[in-house]
């Protein structure tokens, strides 16, 4: 069997494990006041390129776009980001626990526009009834988004643009971050991303960790008492060594951006596969999650040989489906996929 | 140096490591749906004595408080604590962040009493203005407490038996449960704790395991949509497996217990070395924390060769301080503590 | 002048004017628990045919909107509305700062339908991420809609049969509810709705009241704790009988539906006057408020005699406006509104 | 029957209804947009000598008290407040409500001071666990206080140097600001408040008013977003000029001060004539309530005359009660009473 269902489903990359072994017996101070943590984001910063900036390790992504979005938004604020968002869709109403509302903005490809950011925020203020709307407080998106696509240099530059005219931070959601700058499409780099957005996230459960993801900001005072938010929040992990640890394992030898171009090499290996198989793209990703339309008859054929998602209902005929790579696939996954296309005809 | 300053300074029993070794590569579904969660499940509910109850998992203790509390208060109503409770002091406002008021009882040793909890309810509802007051919903307390100490059984079942009267359900917070049970003063199993309370944590993160805390009831329906509401506080982990395995080894071989009896047994070795050199109990604890009142100058030499903690600010001539055993305390540990006691005489 | 820009910004009616002053010197208890409030209670519950049903006073609209969604929404559930619908539009984000999400329905003309409602549930739980969703827990929509639309019998009793289907509760928003049902258009009664709805309200504050919207549900039980609630939303009114007596005042010899009536009677003189000026109708709305689409022009030289409000905003050439009657609506106005329609041709 | 049973059982001062009456069909601005409340706002700053600042009229107290700490407070900060405080006890929960904690101070009083505001503050920030605690935000007393106590002068400026010097906004609850202000006791002006507060409310709802209280600040900005916050509360008025027409009225002539001057004097009547009738304090008030020990029988025989309130449970043979005077007292509730107490005997 190949597994293609998710990024999520191994456990973590060998180095990880074995750090986590080598210093089990290690006694360190609790709640991100260790040495690895500190060591950790002296990493990330630099390479971010925002050596005065700060970092803060969360185990997951839901807790830090909460985290985020309720540290930022004032009240009577609420937040643009596409409708197919992972905050609008996937977190149960994480960001109205908080007790902020999603303001959504209409995408086709995962992706959202400057000029309807704009538009949005220009025509809001416009309106008499303004005091009786929910105010755009910030700008979320996802790089890449939830269908694997990317914002080109340019899209982020003005993106960036338009909401530090309107005085609106921007918040980058980096789960995949990594998949992302990995792909031959992408124009950006990760100092880019540092400049452009006021704070964002470097994904590490996707991307080879056991858990936990890096919440970096250039400004360290953007979030007043955020140590404590993260506490309230119920995300100050205990022994947050675990954390440090995990993202100086990660970034140290660039472990994190070779696992993450295996990953893309294999996913553009599957896209050749499909596509030579006939099989159209549902969506065009030059990511980590591949998209395609299959006959009803070959996805059930192709399930007894390879793990993958349904991407949506099961249609008529045909339905659309997912393939992931993760720093977990390996050359024996795809040379399973290309045997059971062969099989399958 | 000998190391008591918290139960969460080192990693995790050697068995966990070694299972998350073995387990490293394997794919599962993520969230808590796969397997080793099941079995873990299956193990908690057998050796709690309710077979047909429910287990969820989450990383950490302040997260399995406010999901607990959130889930069970209604609209309203506040949950009935010691002052001294960790929810009231050390969570970052959690508790109230979700929109509840913790209604604290007076405590001394850190245990509320039936008898406090039976008058509140009752006054409660004689008061004329009683809509305009936040009603008792539920109970909190902990096993151990934060002072370490224990409730008898006896004490318990009364508390039990007045919470089911007044139709209160009672969550116990057992960040500690298993350097309770462990004591030689506990009189308590874990299936009475099961009986007794609704709903309850078994904790991992300082007993043994990297992270993780089991929040078990009886009755699986106790909380409506709690997987959804996991979700939404940022507490359900991706790779749930990861939660799921520590606790299968955690309470296989009887791992858990027989690391807690170790610890608890330090515990009670050091109350002896500092009781012999003549230091006071500051609180007298039968768990895992031990509590003292040292000379500030004994306290300064002291600290050159042992780690423990002040509790309480440093007073002018002798200062409370705290010192904790573990999973992770060896026995050069405490000679360690024997010899610089004797050469700072 | 004559003024139609929005039914809120006279007074009151002259015989609750009239009732205020010939009790304001009378004591009473506070906080609702007076006579007039009970009198009030038993006239509302009469009328609207569920004698045993409860009824609560608010001051204004977004109190009662937030205080039925807060009170029956539980957990991780949202309310399904209408996008225009003035709890997601309006009202500042206060179902969101309750903690709720606002689900979204499509709409055309204000109003959502029984199919659309259905199709949202039944998905819904086919989705293998649910538990990540935001369950929909309760179906808002209000009579009339923000567009003046209304409801026929036969649609509300779809939408009615569909909630009830699926265990979701129905809540009305009425905040126009008399010029609703005084509408020529109008096939339902107030029994009607008081039997489709689980919970709705009945409007004061744009219906001839200073202020005032009385919550009315069959099951007096629906929601545990409503009189807290009521007060932790600050809305419970200390001189409650403010309330009663205006309530009172309109249940008494039919005043509410005379007000009402004439007011919707002015309305449909307005349709005919503009329609006959050859000013086509924005959207059909049979209640008070008239939607038309205006010449700027001609809209310019009205304004000088009659006061109305931008539905929109300005167009290039025209531009949609709307005409609100009201209880306070006399016939000079109406006569005022045909001279100077006269005057700007 | 003589009334001291509260301040707001009756309606409203007499000018106030004459205002009202005379207004009633002038059309305004809603959601206090009008004329009128900006002329009170004018007349409000003026006698606080505060021309530049700002006012917020709402309907109620507990929506003031929530509106304001809801505001003000950041996130993870809580409110230092009285024990006894009225959010800390009558308001269900608001407060907590909207996610923040009340942090209480010891009172025998009713009055907080600066030394412990002082001291919890200093403490706090020595704590290293303080990143795990609720943040001291804010300060919270009323005037007079839930006891009809007050602060003088000297206490309220230490209060008001603490608070600033930690930085920390000092917010006062004026719900019987006319009552405490008229004391011969006080030696404070409005004034003087209006210098040593951040923000706080003039009470309207006790002190004649039908409804309403004017939050008031010297600085206009303190609160981002205020009248999108009042909205999102529900406390934003549609016919808003209710608010602004009252308090126009009750500052126009002194209206205020005189009614509130002529409650005082009746209240220490009422203090003499209990004296005289050999009755002690239970708590020595100087402002409109007046508490009393009574023995059981003359209680219950008092009663029949005269309506007053248990303060507190009924004791065994003697029982606290609390006389409260108010704009509707009457120089022939003062001789009902003088004629009971002399009947009883």
């Amino acid at each position: 069997m190949a597994y293609f269902k998710s990024d999520y489903t191994a456990g973590a990359l060998p180095e990880i494990i074995d750090a986590l072994t080598a210093t089990n017996l290690e006694h360190t101070p609790g709640y991100g006041q260790d040495h690895y943590c500190k060591e950790a984001e002296r990493l990330l910063l630099e390479v971010c390129g925002i050596p005065d900036g700060q970092v803060q390790f969360v185990v997951g992504g839901t807790q830090a776009n909460a985290l985020v979005l309720d540290g930022l938004l004032g009240k009577c604020q609420g937040v643009l980001a596409a409708e197919t968002a992972h905050i609008n869709v996937h977190e149960s109403g994480a960001i109205e626990a908080t007790g902020h509302k999603i303001l959504t903005l209409p995408t086709l490809d995962g992706k959202i526009r400057a000029e309807d950011i704009d538009r949005y925020v220009t025509t809001f203020f416009k309106d008499d009834t303004w005091p009786h709307m929910v105010e755009p407080g910030m700008v979320y998106l996802s790089f890449p988004t939830e269908l694997g696509t990317l914002y080109t240099r340019h899209e982020l530059e003005e993106i960036s643009t338009v909401c530090h005219r309107h005085h609106i931070p921007l918040y980058i959601d980096g789960a995949r971050l990594g998949y992302g700058l990995s792909s031959p499409a992408c124009d950006l780099t990760l100092k880019d991303l540092a400049r452009l957005a006021d704070i964002f996230y470097i994904g590490g459960t996707k991307q080879g960790a056991l858990f936990g993801e890096a919440i970096v900001s250039a400004n360290a005072r953007l979030i007043p008492r955020f140590l404590s938010l993260v506490k309230q929040h119920g995300a100050l992990l205990a022994k947050g060594r675990l954390l440090g640890l995990q993202f100086k394992t990660l970034f140290t030898d660039n472990l994190y951006f070779r696992a993450s171009q295996r990953a893309v090499d294999f996913a553009m290996q599957i896209r050749q596969l499909m596509q030579e198989a006939g099989y159209p793209l549902f969506i065009a990703s030059p990511t980590n999650q591949q998209f395609f339309t299959l006959p009803n008859d070959d996805m059930d054929r192709l399930h007894q040989h390879v793990s993958f998602e349904l991407w949506g209902p099961r249609g008529k005929t045909s339905t659309p489906v997912r393939f992931v790579t993760s720093w977990a696939t390996t050359a024996e996954d795809i040379q399973t996929l290309a045997h059971a296309l062969k099989e399958i005809r």
